[in-house]
């Protein structure tokens, strides 16, 4: 065997993309979104691809780990994890702050080193799976699926971003009410197929988001539906909707903030409860698996660290009889990939994954992952089995360098003021 | 690529090999115990190696998961245990029955089969490094260190077994007071260069193994120590020895039988308790990690489904900060090198693992592996770097095969009614 799985060269290409006006809790998203594409490359000249979030605070934990990586092989991904402690985080990226896009609790230096890596060990296992002429999946024991099923990932949006920002525009229209939520709910279905449904919540007072779940169960009878407000919930205001809408629900995801509000509301009614905020790590799994706060981990390989990490994470489930699903923020055809390669490995995976891959109408891929009747089909080519556009990714890099500095942080509420000036982050619960 | 990783067939060869007449709470090692060699070949006659137990049931079952395997690819790991479940097991050889020799606590089918299966799982990555060219470290993340440390397992023992019965002499001599038990570990220390210490227990009256451990503790002062009696003690003698020579204690292993004693036990000392007896399955970890009752789950891949699941239990058990370490039952270097490949990934592991491996004189490779100051070397070579001796597996096949089916079922308390023929398997707690 003459393979040198050794890595010569990491490049790093922050790039700025296009996403549509969505609302949520905090406010709405800015017209470009922050990614940082990462591309490792081997001494037989095999490149790897991983993606993760792009604001400045995770650029600056991306390069200096990329430097210690240059010299390493591609098969070392244990190793990733300590090497990544030896990056210093900056104090003021952490100490207090809340992680506003991805709206995960209280940032930790931990939390930000995992969001690296895991772009790293995807790229990592895309170059040893092309090093070898194996599938990602084949690297993680298998696929025992063929195709993994996404749920459409409903959202409250505006028809555009507000006068005078920048953006692209779609042709979504609005969606505020209702009606509009049905609608956004049978355009996807006719494009993508899917047939389970989650509504983004915490927009709007509970009532109205209520009626959506109950618009959209009556749209689709018998569909599995999601409601999720991130949190935005009291304990009391989460059990009345538990109590109102429950059996419409497929799960509840993060009423409430904070496991001891999970478990109060779990101990209270029998809606089981998804998380992808109070269980974004495994040390915070043991207080919540305890107190029964969460029925159903939303994983998310970029929270956990990467691939491998993710079956970690549904093996501990699997053991506590927890279920699993998969979470998603913005993201491109790389994590999509990703995504699939893990979720099609994962034995117990009982519900569909959520991703906002179609709301995004740009990629740094030559071809677009596909949803068929809701399903992406598992890659069988070698990595992770997609290309890199280097033009697409050239442009969108430059959208990046040449920003002003205003739109390389995600920041909902500072999106929120361009049309509401006096907007500030709602505090929680806010209803 | 053109590698074709198909199976296209499937060696199973049961063996009996030498084991000398060492003693535990159930009885004596019989002078031949029954393993199961695997060898799985794939299309392109590469060809991988695993070992597990070789009783009449796991042949049972290993017959047919075989033939379903033929046809599949080695690097399909996660679809073993799916089709493990296909295998029906005769209710006759799990309903009540306690698990002898492994001491594993009511035998269930699902125990059975991952037995089986991490044999197979262990060939297929053999098979599967060998055709890629990597060591099965590399399958499994990278090693995180270069070496794996054992540990010393200490025996009460026979001079030689009872006359009249089969067996190979050894020249260990008698091991039957505290005299003996330090010389046997000063032997072990000059040999092998170990430096931590595990006896047996169980065999004799408490206070005769506890002045073992202090004539270990003196000869050996500051060395970790451990004692071991499989669950013979009663929770208020398990707190009476924690309390005399808990201080001497790395950890004390399975003292009491079952999570409820043991957690009685954890609640009531400091002396950290670990097991390879009420935590076997990853069903039985959350009641035993919820009572507090271990402190360091004993792994084994024989047990838990081979080396993935492996790991998959060390995240579990560093999620819930409990400590992991390795259980070995009698094996040969086929399961040592695989111990020592997944050993070698793990990052947080703590103590040094345990090994039979020094008892067994007899072995089926053409190069036995060397324990160099109590170390092993991860192997670096494709597969798990070992190479089978097809003659010596045949003529320990042929022991097999020549056997009247006495020596065909490992049973330590037949082989001591060959002495006392009034012997019965003591009931718990014996003392």
């Amino acid at each position: 065997m003459t393979r040198d799985l050794t890595i010569t060269e990491v490049r790093l290409t922050p790039i700025l993309v296009a996403d549509p006006p969505l609302l949520n809790t905090q406010g709405v998203h800015q017209p470009y979104t922050p990614r940082l594409i990462v591309e490792i490359v081997t001494a037989d000249g095999v490149t790897g691809l991983g993606e993760t979030y792009g604001d400045t605070k995770y650029l600056e934990l991306a390069r200096p780990f990329a430097d210690r990586l240059v010299g390493r092989r591609v098969s070392d991904l244990n190793a990733l994890f300590p090497l990544a402690d030896e990056v210093a985080v900056d104090d003021s990226r952490t100490s207090g702050r809340v992680d506003v896009g991805g709206l995960r609790g209280v940032q930790t230096a931990d939390k930000l080193r995992l969001s690296v890596v895991s772009a790293f060990e995807v790229a990592c296992l895309d170059a040893l799976g092309k090093a070898l002429g194996l599938p990602v999946h084949a690297l993680l024991g298998g696929k025992v699926r063929d195709a993994v099923e996404y749920s459409a990932y409903l959202f409250y949006k505006w028809a555009a971003h507000p006068e005078g920002a920048a953006g692209e525009k779609d042709d979504w229209g609005a969606a505020l009410d209702p009606a509009g939520i049905v609608e956004q709910a049978r355009r996807f279905t006719e494009l993508h197929g899917f047939t389970s449904f989650k509504l983004k919540g915490g927009v709007f007072p509970p009532d109205q988001e209520i009626a959506a779940v109950r618009a959209l169960a009556e749209a689709f009878p018998g569909h599995p539906l999601r409601l999720d407000p991130n949190g935005a919930w009291s304990v009391a205001t989460s059990l009345r909707v538990a109590e109102e809408i429950g059996d419409l629900l497929e799960y509840l995801e993060d009423p409430a903030l904070g496991t001891p509000a999970m478990a109060e509301v779990a101990a209270r009614t029998g809606v089981p409860l998804a998380t992808n905020m109070c269980v974004t790590t495994f040390a915070e799994i043991p207080q919540a698996f305890a107190g029964g706060a969460v029925q159903v981990v939303l994983s998310d390989h970029h929270y956990w660290g990467g691939l491998r990490n993710t079956r970690e994470l549904a093996a501990v489930c699997r053991t506590f009889g927890v279920g699993i699903s998969m979470h998603s923020n913005t993201h491109l055809g790389i994590s999509l990939a990703a995504m699939t390669h893990v979720a099609a490995t994962v034995p117990d995976l009982h519900h569909a994954c959520d991703s906002h891959y179609p709301w995004q109408s740009e990629d740094v891929l030559t071809e677009r992952l596909v949803f068929d009747d809701g399903r992406v089909a598992v890659p069988d080519a070698p990595g992770l089995g997609v290309t890199l556009d280097r033009e697409r990714l050239e442009f969108l890099h430059r959208r990046w360098l040449d920003d002003d500095g205003g739109l390389r942080e995600r920041d909902d509420a500072a999106a929120m003021r361009a049309v509401d000036p006096h907007w500030v982050t709602p505090s929680v619960p806010r209803w």
